[in-house]
């Protein structure tokens, strides 16, 4: 069996792996027919009937006599949430930008990533406040905080809410290990195995990752440049009653659109209706020229709860989130985050953040790179308009690029061999619960400035037309 | 009602919310009696009636007229691991003592907490290793890490694993964010809702809280001063049928006892048996004065898991911890990291610790450490002689003593005497699953040099006796 082969057969038992991971297929149901299956996976009925073999063999799966397969009715085994397999072979499935991004060598160039690269952040600031914890701050150095983190930090943070219009008191914040570890807190309080969960069409893949890992269904609401479509907003709040909705507003991830004042008028009368509860992912907030519409802020955090850090603008290194919820809600995410990882963040990165936050310095920072990200916007657009790939939208602001390939590209085949030359893209479908975004490509204008990129883009593009 | 009613039926709901999250109670069991749990509790029965007429009033319980009360058939709330109640009047429950030490005001005495003094701790030598970082690593400062963490600190560790007897492949260790989110990782990876776990009586409490967030059966293995006892961990392997068994083999917690090789050897043939795998939390490693049996050592990470964190010996502050085990395992437990945290630890921590590790400073900082703690453990057992208070054994290393309180005292009741006078305690009911160390409490010797704490033991030690 070739490479290719191989690679496709995995895919097909990740997908079915992932769908009784995530419940979607409990024991004794039927799998997909070998035929359907293959048409939606894009591979032939051979590739289906070796991974449905495979997995039969593993005993997740068993076979009836001219009746197909069924999911077998032995313990789970433990919680795969991802095809393990040699990096570069890797199913594209929601991991895949993370471990390749994540693990990339140093050489690597990496359009598909999702941060800015080391030298656009504000190192003299961290240097600065580095120092000073090394003189100073006997027990921030050693000891661990208290449970709900930085006291200066959090009214820092209150501060900044109240200039964005929404007042909380200090019993709606507390800081968490990292803005991912805010939403997996929330997520452990508020869902059971088998809950539903609203995202957007496309959304943040590492949402789909995280809701996997919950054993929660995740059902896709297609996303419009003002925001989730309401009519399928409100459709799916009456077909699939799910518990929790997880979005960003002002810049939204992989997108760049913006929700509009009326959307967010319109989604939260319908959370208020069928009692949905909302997080409002809040990190790309310091990117927006000016401020737009916020749920959390027409909400007063009553049934949404807003999240955030300071990875994309501060240092990814230095890892600190915020959850601003009800009080009632703090009080028990706090007990959740004791229990499972011991006290607050690290005081070291309270303190690192606070001081770098602190002063006129930030400001300044961010106006800069502001600045910096529209050029660097607008030129990437250019760059990539000869190729036939162009941008859904101009965003308002933020590093991301959501572009169309021409017709009869795939992304995750330029994927594929683009990282074989060293480059990481992010294919659209890894951002896709309903798989429509196989065109499509998510760029970081800060990270897309090296030509290799666009030659080794136009090489893909043109191996898989001959292809 | 007065506050100390209050206190006590507060107490009892919360004991009984804990059954239904940890699922010892499911929809439609029936309650304990409510003369049966009053005398469990050692409160009135009227207390126990007042608890459960308002549980029902939430609707988390229903009566039925002449036949008791029944858990009620709705859906969960949001998972509530402990009484959410003001600070100094939470039920003694596994939160008491972290929250109490966590959030204690820096006046507190904490002779109950969990960590060194922090001018105990290498402050030179963390201080010089944050000065190099703040000088050099671009990268470090604000990129996020490589999803296992820093190369140099997992050589690091594979290097110490083999000093003690244990060769291991990178493939077969991670970094994490802490000891604790080590663990909470492997219980997210191997457990299911519903599945059991074995744990010493008494254990590090936390153990239990964490538990309880997975919503697991916990089930307590009595602790003898060569480990747990293999009679009833063999008795409890056959009637419980756990997943997995968790504990400390050379200093443990609470105890200060050193699991026997005889007991090491018993329990992993036990474990190989029953198909059980062993969590080794291995935290207070570098405290023993000579190296005693490890189940990692004898068992070669087959089906032990070792995990630890620099917590307790370098910084608390500086958060990570790692685990060692079969490759597919670390795999698998990498996905959930990216997940639910989005890579692994805080380079910024790990180049700190790599750093602080490095050259000969930390062994001479342990050495210190040591003698340090042998002195305060004998210290504090003197001092607590006259008040009959005795070290259940002599440990041979680490900051903890395990000590027995003269007959008709009860370490709950002191502790909230105490808490009245700034001084928190561990009562030793939080580290017993069975709820039969209430006449034990732990003491850390390093944070119980102030003689006002021996003052306040007696003041409460006499008004218990005299109410």
């Amino acid at each position: 069996m070739t490479n290719g082969n191989e690679t496709r057969t995995g895919a097909v038992m990740a997908a079915i792996r992932a769908k009784v991971v995530g419940r979607a297929l409990v024991s004794g149901d039927r799998l997909p027919s070998i035929r359907r299956f293959a048409a939606a996976m894009g591979v032939s009925p051979s590739t289906v009937v070796e991974a449905y073999d495979r997995l039969a063999a593993e005993g997740l799966i068993r076979a009836r006599r001219g009746s197909g397969f069924y999911v077998a009715g032995t313990a789970l085994p433990p919680l795969a949430l991802a095809e393990a397999e040699p990096r570069r072979d890797r199913a594209v499935d929601p991991f895949w930008v993370s471990r390749q991004s994540l693990d990339a060598d140093p050489s690597a160039m990496k359009p598909g990533c999702g941060w800015l690269p080391a030298e656009w952040m504000p190192h003299a600031a961290l240097r600065r406040a580095m120092r000073t914890l090394a003189r100073g701050g006997d027990a921030a150095l050693v000891d661990y905080g208290s449970t709900r983190g930085s006291p200066a930090l959090r009214r820092l943070l209150l501060g900044r809410f109240a200039e964005g219009g929404l007042e909380a008191s200090p019993d709606r914040i507390m800081l968490t290990g990292s803005g991912t570890q805010a939403i997996d807190l929330i997520c452990r309080f508020l869902l059971r195995p088998g809950d539903t969960v609203l995202v957007d069409d496309p959304c943040y893949f590492n949402f789909q990752a995280l809701l996997r890992a919950h054993q929660v269904r995740i059902v896709g609401v297609p996303y419009t440049p003002a925001g989730p479509d309401v009519g399928a907003f409100e459709a799916a709040l009456t077909a699939e009653r799910p518990r929790l909705y997880i979005t960003n507003s002002a810049l939204h991830n992989p997108t760049g659109a913006t929700l509009s004042p009326r959307t967010a008028y319109r989604l939260l009368s319908l959370a208020a209706a069928h009692d949905l509860t909302v997080v409002e992912d809040d990190i790309f907030a310091d990117f927006e020229p000016e401020p737009s519409a916020r749920l959390a802020v027409l909400d007063g955090l009553d049934r949404v709860i807003r999240i955030g850090s300071f990875s994309k603008t501060l240092s990814a290194s230095i890892r600190c989130g915020y959850i601003a919820a009800r009080a009632d809600w703090i009080e028990g995410l706090v007990d959740l985050q004791v229990a499972t990882n011991f006290g607050g963040p690290s005081p070291v990165a309270t303190e690192l953040i606070a001081g770098a936050l602190a002063g006129g310095g930030y400001r300044k920072h961010m106006e800069e790179l502001r600045r910096r990200l529209a050029r660097a916007r607008h030129d990437m657009a250019a760059r990539l308009e000869p190729l036939g790939i162009r941008p859904w939208l101009m965003p308002r602001g933020g590093f991301y690029l959501w572009c169309r390939l021409p017709d009869g590209q795939d992304s995750a085949a330029l994927a594929r061999m683009a990282v074989a030359e060293n480059v990481v893209l992010a294919p659209g479908n890894v951002f896709s619960v309903s798989q429509t975004a196989g065109s499509f490509l998510r760029f970081n204008v800060a990270q897309s400035g090296d030509p290799r990129i666009i030659a080794v883009l136009r090489r893909a593009m043109e191996a898989h037309r001959a292809a």
